[in-house]
């Protein structure tokens, strides 16, 4: 630390990502890529748009925008396109966040949350999961605090039914909402038509996972148009060239093509279901999940010794530290054969602490 | 504004880009963009990363920020790259300001430091240039306070030697110093290596006009390492992928490239003088210039009328309301024949006007 560092971070922890490492010799099972690559379309949009680079992309994003909104059925003053999904979250804790207006939000969920929150200085309170790492909706009904929830949840993989979101945006009509849907295109329902309906709604998500983009970084924020205004405002106050020219080109054929991501996803959630049962097959704890992604853990062997020791055979999974959660690892579902990969390479390893 | 905006942005006047019409039927000399398209590497670059686009970049930049270091003669670790120079300045903002650490910049330079004063509640001064736009090195000299200035400062396009930057620095050892250096490829000298001999110092700087990568969002600091992993602490509490797979790839092929770019660089330059005089014969006012842009003004037609007459014949220039600049315009370099345009616009319309 430099003696110009501001004493307002002195007690920020910042977020931990997974895993990169660049070799690429892993299956990475880690960070919750998809195993498909992008679409034709986004080829030809990123070689079109490359030839453009000296010219800033729209900071409106207007093209995009517009598609996203019509994607969503929504208008297109409702649309905000950001840098990821993290952009989207960040704008929302600085434009909605203060002492005034506190947070609450799942003690086990997306780890960003209290890191922006520590941040900004936004007071937050944590309300710990269920014993089967289940939201107790009742927590967050007239919470009378601004909600933040992943639906489907980080890292656990599960899903709260659209009617309950309704009834938490419903009971806080003085409380921004803010769901994130990260995962939501893996079988969860999205929130997004709730929008047109309550103006204390926001709904984050992002082209990462189910639009095998995360190298692009692209992620919306969808709400009344007011909302979506305060996070313009704080968009023009950093960042108003957020979304790159050949992100936001490759972002409309995305669009363009959603037959293609929706196979993909269909195939995620086969390769999950059969993963799933595997894993149940050789004594797992699975967690339901609507995601791309599993949450799991053995009896028979510690959740650092199973990541540790599928590392060392190249199969990463994502391991946390954090006391509730040590003993899972979250497994980010591939194609079949990496999952195969996955499994064979497990059972290796709990033949190995048997013996 | 929704009823949920925090009572923190109250007072806040966002940044305002540049006109980005999308439709380019305009002749645009209003965003100091390279009238050059990126090299070829750069373009073979974004085709090979956009098939990799559904894995997440690498969080740490590090083939791109061991490639910058070695092209700018300092440590990896004296690097940070960042998601335009805007990211770069507004982490530098974050990280080194507050109330204990206010900020002084002159009061005519780049629009954003108000702004990132504003939005992160950071007590700052804004010192008057003399009446040439001259920022006077006196009023820096043993500031006591964190010093902004952008040398070349915009949209002025004057320059301080380094031996001035030097004195500044030298004289604050308890305050940083931030130099943007932006333009710095048209004709400055760069502070970056007195960042080996000064701790205090932060140098931020952009791809986005010298090497045509306006489109893409690259930017970077570099400082002493202290200083570097301030700024990441704040990167990892906000946007860890926040260089784009593509970009990165980018921007190591620009660096491969370097001999394209300073040519491109070179005959702006020569453009810039050829266009200097042609203004200077038509009566001009302009403002001596180390950038890919002048500033200019006429006696006989206002800033106001100039820039929307131009507009409506098709030439697209910045002009500014603030005070004491609204009769400038600032005229981006283009290619020779961008620059022959403009000028025989002008001439039309000076002509209508002492008609």
């Amino acid at each position: 630390m430099s003696k110009f560092f501001s004493g307002r971070h002195a007690a920020l922890t910042p977020y931990t990502p997974g895993e990169q490492p660049q070799d690429m010799q892993y299956v990475k099972l880690n960070t919750n890529e998809s195993p498909f690559p992008p679409s034709k379309g986004v080829l030809e949009a990123a070689l079109r748009e490359a030839g453009k680079l000296q010219l800033y992309s729209d900071p409106t994003s207007a093209v995009l925008g517009r598609k996203m909104a019509q994607h969503m059925g929504v208008a297109p003053e409702m649309v905000l396109m950001t840098n990821g999904s993290d952009e989207a979250l960040y704008y929302a804790f600085m434009a909605f966040g203060d002492e005034q207006h506190p947070m609450v939000f799942p003690d086990i969920t997306y780890g960003f949350y209290p890191v922006y929150a520590d941040l900004f200085h936004i007071p937050y309170e944590e309300k710990p999961l269920a014993e089967d790492f289940s939201i107790n909706p009742a927590e967050y009904i007239g919470a009378g605090k601004t909600v933040v929830i992943a639906n489907p949840n980080a890292p656990t993989g599960r899903c709260l039914p659209l009617c309950v979101i309704e009834d938490i945006v419903k009971s806080n009509p003085e409380n921004l909402v803010l769901i994130d849907e990260a995962y939501v295109d893996f079988g969860g329902e999205s929130a997004v038509p709730l929008t047109l309906r309550y103006d204390n709604l926001l709904v984050v998500g992002t082209f990462s996972k189910s639009r095998s983009m995360a190298g692009a970084r692209l992620g919306y924020a969808i709400g009344n148009p007011a909302l979506i205004a305060d996070m313009n405002t704080v968009k023009y106050s950093l960042n108003p060239y957020n979304v790159n020219r050949v992100t936001a080109a490759a972002g409309v054929a995305a669009l363009e093509e959603d037959d293609y991501y929706r196979a993909n996803c269909q195939t995620i959630m086969e390769n999950r279901e059969w993963t799933a049962q595997q894993l149940e097959s050789l004594g797992f704890d699975v967690i339901p999940s609507k995601t791309n992604f599993l949450f799991a853990r053995s009896a028979a062997v510690s959740g650092e010794t199973l990541y540790l020791e599928l590392k060392k055979r190249g199969v990463l999974v994502r391991h946390f530290t954090a006391e509730r959660i040590r003993e899972y690892n979250r497994i980010t579902i591939g194609t079949r054969e990496q999952m195969e990969l996955f499994l064979e390479k497990t059972k290796e390893i709990l033949k190995e602490a048997n013996a």
